[in-house]
């Protein structure tokens, strides 16, 4: 009973019933690692409350014993958001078991949602009342909403409806004073100052532990239209791009894809098959839905492709014939992870660059880390609409995974950002700083945005109590200047 | 040249050309109140830099000599927040001379836009390149985008788009450490931590000087179908709005008007006329947009229409048969305010509830003030469809205007604002905080939104150098516990 987490421990047992408080390594040992096994913290606290009172207790008692609280929904953070550190000084604030959905206004197209829902129930939600949250990931099985709102997560479709910092109305969250910020009632216009829901959108729960949100719902989808294309360029695909974008308003995706990353899918994922029977150096993958029965969403995609075949911009396109076609063909986009892990392993970067810039980048920057780590292969795929590209640096054949990982990983993707910060461009475009990307930032800056990030750090919590350690310290690791 | 002042402009002569420092009196003049001729302040100095560098010449001099800033744009704030104080401490810094059009990208869809660039000027260029800006309001001859931006600005159009906030993709300012934060990149996903663009957004410059913002463009209006519905309730407002924007996304204004508001304007503005022929209690003017010549507007309207009074949900309506005639009824809804101060004076407030309370606040706030203040008449008007309306308590007749606005309206105003907030509402909608509503604000918090405030401003601007005064002060008024 010394250690500052047991006095915690101690202190908020007559508080809480004894489920909120979890001292069973083995129940705990599940929040240590990430679910890419990549960071491995240490903890012997684990609280799992279930409501608002109770999260404000944990943190009066975690500020008063000095305890700094890592907040965790489906721990499925691409960047280690939600590890603890490896010196076990952190209690886990798990947000699992808030999981109610409060209220659900299919008219006014709200949801109130607690921060422990999974994404997956809040789709099934929504739809159950006629209406749909149009954002999707792989991982809808276990992220939470907390987490998504922490994150501002993105995704495969949010070209129409944009990322979560567009998709939630208001936020509810204990800050480390343990006070408690209510921004759920959700008003379409509020102009009383600063816009605390936003900053606390992407906080990745530094500056406060987000217990609630209330989310737009939008119109369900009443039918969609799935498209495969063969081109020659990106340049090809940022064209076919902004004429989509002229022809609807209801494009909901636009993913761009080498062949590489065709190929490794065909071979490594069973039961899949190449959409055309051509080969073509780049591929997209692009979705228009409609919102009512009497829209038809093929329309559009079929003047659209007939045209751009017409002009030579494309190469050749095939529209799905049935639902089951247009899940095969977005089963090949979601597959491209799992299969380029089979051939090996990579420098994985999830970076952004302006839309117009992003075709060029692609080329030049896949060319440059060619010649600069000879045997290493360089390719970029995803959401060319938003600008957004993971972009893959797999290890020459042959290459040892740890001494990968441990000794080139880091010096590769210092050059990939490097890249991207010549280009304009971020380090993360959706999936946070985390623990993974806190020195790179701090590295690249600029040295305006990380004072600014610093100043609100310390103006929420100046003891870092809050998911110390991720995405910005209040002491820089080393000095900038 | 003992005043701080004085040393400040003596300090800033080598720096600067001379035009940008202007110490004439009867220019200065122009500056020193607010439009609606409410606010009255003093100063003796006042800068009108034409670059970022002189911006920043000017901040880090002032921080030198402790001489607060006032960012001035068109001056048309509606809460006085661009009027400096009378104890005249405080230099002016004018935006105006940084107007240009710095980049505009009519494929992207983005317009890279200074500070000082009057709203119907970015309205023209957008046009002039086939896009629209689709923010409008009554000042928009005078109002310029670093106000907009500062004031996240609403309108009569903002059903569609949304408010300043979600039309701005980045913001350029000076912080007051001189620091230049450039967030003009306008990526469309970028999670490197706190949305510092979101925090300058509807600060009211006291956080940092907004010198650029990118801002997105849609596309041009190729038509419009504009409405008036005649009808029995706000209720019946709310289901029509309902219905429309089930039956089309593309839904721009929904304003709601009772009837004497339009009686007011009848008799009052020349060359009025009632759009209908009977007399209702409630008036809908409702607009749908086409982006393209082969979607038609009418078609939606018509129908929702026809059914509306076939269900006796509406008492009337038509539709403009020509564009003269919809300027016509815009006209209406946009001389409301001046027929309104023909009748005599009023106390004015810009309110918010969510959007399903308000049809019930209207008609509850309305009685309540008429019951609480004998004699007085209180209705309410606008942006029904962004749950945000323009609640004004008009004088009994024969009141002294002076005895009313120094007497009565504080307390009128303070009454509305506590049923606004029992409503879950927002004491400002649109209009910002400034210094009218600023001891509201700290009198109805609450009090973790107001800490909140206050940790921002002082992790920006501990000194108060940035329009002081307005929005939220370091050191409460009145002790809140």
């Amino acid at each position: 009973m010394t250690t500052p987490a047991a006095r915690l421990a101690a202190r908020l047992a007559p508080l809480l019933p004894p489920r909120a408080i979890v001292t069973d390594p083995d129940v705990i040992a599940q929040s240590l690692t990430d679910w890419r096994r990549r960071y491995r913290g240490a903890s012997s606290l684990l609280f799992a409350p279930a409501s608002v009172a109770e999260v404000r207790a944990i943190v009066d008692a975690a500020r008063a014993e000095g305890v700094p609280l890592v907040p965790q929904g489906g721990n499925s953070s691409m960047v280690g958001g939600a590890t603890p550190s490896a010196d076990g000084r952190a209690a886990i604030l798990s947000l699992r078991r808030m999981n109610r959905l409060r209220h659900l206004d299919a008219e006014a197209g709200l949801a109130i949602v607690e921060a422990g829902m999974i994404l997956s129930d809040l789709h099934a939600a929504a739809l159950a009342a006629g209406r749909r949250f149009p954002l999707s990931l792989g991982a809808k099985g276990v992220a939470t909403i907390g987490g998504l709102v922490s994150t501002n997560a993105g995704g495969t479709q949010v070209l129409r409806f944009g990322t979560m910092r567009a998709l939630v109305a208001g936020v509810e969250a204990v800050l480390p004073d343990g006070s408690h910020y209510d921004g759920l009632s959700a008003l379409k216009k509020d102009n009383r100052g600063y816009d605390i829901d936003q900053l606390l959108i992407g906080a990745e729960g530094t500056l406060g532990i987000v217990t609630a949100a209330t989310l737009r719902l939008v119109p369900a989808v009443a039918a969609r239209c799935v498209a495969w294309v063969g081109l020659a360029s990106p340049d090809a695909a940022l064209a076919l791009l902004r004429r989509f974008q002229r022809a609807t308003p209801a494009l909901e995706s636009f993913e761009l894809l080498p062949a590489e990353s065709l190929a490794a899918v065909l071979a490594h994922i069973p039961a899949t098959r190449a959409p055309l029977a051509g080969t073509y150096p780049w591929h997209v993958l692009l979705e228009v839905t409609a919102d009512t029965p009497a829209d038809d969403p093929a329309g559009p995609v079929e003047r659209v492709l007939a045209m751009a075949l017409e002009d030579d911009l494309i190469d050749d396109a095939t529209i799905a014939a049935s639902e089951a076609q247009a899940e095969a063909f977005w089963r090949i986009r979601e597959s491209i992870s799992d299969a380029e892990r089979a051939t090996g392993p990579a420098a994985q970067h999830d970076i952004s660059v302006p839309v117009e810039a992003m075709p060029r980048f692609m080329v030049e920057a896949a060319a440059a880390c060619d010649a600069r780590f000879p045997g290493t292969c360089a390719s970029g795929f995803g959401h060319l609409g938003d600008g957004n590209v993971h972009f893959h640096v797999r290890a020459a054949p042959g290459t040892d995974p740890a001494h990968w990982y441990a000794e080139q990983v880091p010096v590769v993707s210092a050059f990939v950002h490097d890249l991207v910060v010549a280009a304009g461009g971020s380090i993360s475009a959706e999936h946070g700083i985390g623990q993974m990307k806190r020195a790179e930032l701090e590295r690249l800056g600029p040295p305006g945005r990380l004072a600014a990030l610093r100043a609100v750090k310390r103006a929420f919590d100046p003891h870092e109590l809050f998911n110390p350690g991720k995405l910005v310290t209040l002491a820089p690791a080393a000095p900038i200047q």
